[in-house]
C-alpha cells in the first residue's frame, strides 16, 4: 500500500520540551524507527512533517541576528524544510534498509494571493507566551499574537493549499521506490503575481497539505500520526470515548476546535471524499496498527 | 549536453553586499536568467551552488537567537540548502519554459572521520572582520579565524567529499527531465560512525563537490561560475594574462592559491581526469558561450 504519512509537530518536539538540537535528534530517531517499521511491512511510504517550533525559532533567530538580515517567512519555511528534512532523512538512512534510497525535496505549493486567511492571522509558529509578553512583542514587533492553550503565541496566517508544484518529483521517486520526505511544514507557500511566482509571509497547515500531497501522488490511504491513540468524542471529558471508525459524514457533524483535531479530521475527511482512499489519526507508535486498521481512528466511506 | 553548473558564492551575493532578502532576491534573479539561456541552448543543467554567506549568517543568528538552542552546522548547512534552494527553484521556475518540472533535493555527502581538514579550518564561512574584532570573536566563541584578502573571517574544517548519498535520485530526476538543484553549500556533510550515519561540523568546498557531482551523474562537462572571466596567469600584475584552454596538466603546473582560483582550477582538472569530460571556469554572464567553448577557461585532456 501507498502510505503518505503526516508526522505532527509533537512527533518531533514533545509537548513542553525545549527545542535543542540534542532533543531533535532524539524525537527523530524514535520517529525513523516507527517509519521503519511501515516500511517493512511492506508498505511504500512518502513522508511529510510539520514545522510550527522549528519556524518559529528559526524566526527569533532571524530577529536576533544582524540588523537589517531577517528573511522572510517563505524564506524561513524553506530552512525548516532543509533542517527538519535533514535530520529525518539522516535518522531514516540509520533505519531503513541501506539499498533504499531516501530523497528529500523541498516543496513549493501555490496558494490563492486572495485567500481570506491573510487577513486573519492564525497559525501558532514558535515558543509559548505569558500573555503580558505575548502582548509587548507583538506590539514591539508587529507580529499577531493569540491564545493557544493557557499560553500564548505569535499567529501567521494560514492560507489554504491550493497544489504542489513538486508533485511530479515526488511522484517519480516514490514509484522508481525512493523513500521521499516533501512538503515538510506544510510546503512553502508561493502565489502568482503577474505572471510571476512570488512567495508569500504565511505557514500552510500540514494537515491540509498532507491531504493534497496524498490526493496529488495518488496515495492509497493517509496516516496523520501525533501522540494521541485516536480521536475522542467528549475529549478531556469523564464521558470521553475514542471514535474506532467514521464516514468523513459522521465525523465532520462532530465539530472539532480549531487548536485540536480539527485541522487532522478536516484534512483525514478531504482526502477521503476526494479521492475514496482511507484516512486515519493516531500515535506515531501505532504506525503499524493504524495502517492495518487495528489503531487509531480510521476514516472511510 | 549535460551541464553541472555550479553557481559561486559571488554569484549569489557579490563582493562587498549586504546580505539581504532582497539582494539575493536580486542576485538569484538575475543568474537564473543566466542558466535558463543554456537550457534554451538545449542543454541539460544540473545546479549546485555555494552558501558561504548564508550559512554564516546563520551561524550568527542561531547564536544570537534563545539560549542553548544553536543548531549545529551540519543543520545550518541543510538550512542553507533550503533557503538558497528554495530561491533558486522560484526564480528558476520564472525564468524556464513552464512545463519544466524544477526539483530541489537536499544532499547527503561522505566525508571519511579521520580527513585532516578536521584538525585545520580553512573554509571562510561568514562575514568579514577586522583583525582585532575577529580575534575577539574567536576569543568568545571558540571559533577559529583566519585573513580572507585584507579581512578576516571565521574558518570551519573543510572534509574532501567522498560521495553523494543522494545522487540516484539525483540522475533519476534528471534523466526524466528535470531541472535538478542539489549538493548546495558543497552538501551536507556526514560520517559513518560505529555503523551509523552522523553528522559533521564542517562546510565541504561547493567546488570539490560540483566535481563529484558531475562524475556522479556522468555529466559531459562541468562549468564552474564565478565572477572573472577566465582563469587568468599573473592575476592582478601588469602581466596578466587568460587562459583560453589547457590541459588538467599544464592548468595545475602553474599552481594558484587556496583563496582564489585554486581549489576551482583542481575541481575542474579533477573532472577531467577522473572522467574524460571538459571542465570550464568562467563568468556567469558568459554561461552559453562557456558551453559552446568560446568564453571562460577550457580544461580538457
Amino acid at each position: 500500500m501507498h502510505i503518505v504519512a503526516a508526522l505532527g509537530g509533537n512527533a518531533l518536539l514533545r509537548r513542553g520540551e525545549a527545542l535543542t538540537e540534542a532533543a531533535q535528534h532524539e524525537n527523530v530517531r524514535h520517529a525513523a524507527t516507527q517509519l521503519a517499521a511501515l516500511v517493512a511491512e511492506g508498505h511504500r511510504v512518502t513522508l511529510t512533517h510539520g514545522n510550527g517550533p522549528q519556524v518559529g525559532l528559526l524566526a527569533l533567530q532571524a530577529e536576533s541576528g544582524p540588523k537589517g538580515s531577517a528573511q522572510a517567512l517563505d524564506s524561513l519555511g524553506a530552512e525548516s524544510e532543509g533542517w527538519i528534512g535533514y535530520l529525518l532523512e539522516q535518522e531514516l538512512a540509520n533505519a531503513l534498509p541501506p539499498e533504499m534510497e531516501i530523497a528529500t525535496l523541498l516543496t513549493r505549493i501555490e496558494v490563492a494571493a486572495d485567500d481570506p486567511a491573510f487577513a486573519k492571522p492564525s497559525k501558532p509558529i514558535g515558543p509559548v507566551y505569558d500573555e503580558a509578553t505575548a502582548k509587548r512583542l507583538a506590539a514591539e514587533r508587529g507580529w499577531s499574537v493569540a491564545p493557544d492553550g493557557k499560553y500564548w503565541r505569535r499567529v501567521v496566517p494560514s492560507p489554504a493549499p491550493k497544489r504542489l508544484l513538486n508533485a511530479g518529483s515526488i511522484a517519480k521517486l516514490t514509484a522508481a521506490g525512493s523513500f521521499v520526505i516533501c512538503a515538510g511544514g506544510g510546503g512553502i507557500p508561493v502565489t502568482r503575481v503577474d505572471g510571476k511566482w512570488r512567495g508569500v509571509e504565511a505557514v500552510i497547515d500540514k494537515d491540509s497539505t498532507a491531504a493534497l500531497l496524498a490526493g496529488q501522488i495518488g496515495a492509497d490511504m493517509l496516516i496523520l500520526l501525533t501522540d494521541v491513540p485516536a480521536v475522542y468524542l467528549d475529549y478531556g471529558t469523564p464521558a470521553q470515548s475514542a471514535l474506532r471508525e467514521a464516514t468523513p459524514q459522521e465525523l465532520l457533524a462532530h465539530g472539532f476546535a480549531a487548536g485540536s483535531m480539527g485541522p487532522k479530521v478536516r484534512a483525514a475527511c478531504g482526502f477521503v471524499q476526494a479521492t475514496g482512499g482511507r484516512a486515519a489519526i493516531g500515535r506515531l507508535e501505532d504506525a503499524v496498527a493504524i495502517a492495518a486498521g487495528t489503531a487509531g481512528t480510521l476514516v472511510r466511506r
